[in-house]
């Protein structure tokens, strides 16, 4: 498929294409190189208005020593239908230079982290 | 809280108000008179628009047998931070009627499944 710049855009006939929740963990995420930096682990989702604010990617670590999650502004992200994950338009140094934390330390998601997290990726909070 | 009649409505100090899609299960889910309907087991969420578009309700059963679930378009569901759970405008016999399938019979979630429960609902596909 052609990449979509806009992934707010939605086709109608492909409103079925949804995920659950439970299966979000594992999607993979390349970048436009078409590495693969890493999977999914979760969506952040607002309890409110339903929409998904960040997909957390990990990577790295053996056996899950040295692991790093990295959450990723949604609007970062395109779904392939091709490869059956995301992609983000990334190189591997920018990501490496991103907020991230180890396991069991999540961050408080909160505006100042927020903001943190988009002025990385050159996007408004 | 009063109730937000406009669950995509989120004011800008709430932004931080973010679940992760893996402990999305077990959220409760309760209707105007205060009866608990059951727990949310998932959330349906659009691959590509990062949109909740169902949150699937589980009751009924013991030690999981004879449970079901119902998927509840994200638009009827209100959540009420000082319940910590979502509140519907849904009466049990409403309910009962409603689209649900059992564990391991998961429906495909198309256009024709989503026109059926949206039509239960009152509210266009």
């Amino acid at each position: 498929m052609a990449f979509d710049t806009d992934s707010n855009t939605i086709a109608r006939d492909e409103t079925h294409d949804l995920i659950s929740s439970d299966k979000v963990e594992g999607t993979a995420v390349y970048n436009r190189q078409g590495e693969k930096l890493g999977t999914v682990t979760s969506f952040m989702v607002g309890k409110r208005n339903g929409r998904v604010q960040y997909a957390v990617l990990s990577f790295g670590g053996l056996f899950g020593m040295g692991e790093k999650f990295y959450p990723l502004p949604w609007d970062t992200l395109t779904y392939d239908t091709d490869k059956g994950g995301y992609m983000v338009d990334l190189d591997k140094d920018r990501l490496e230079g991103a907020p991230s934390y180890d396991r069991g330390n999540e961050p408080t998601y909160d505006r100042a982290y927020g903001e943190r997290v988009y002025g990385h990726y050159g996007l408004a909070y």
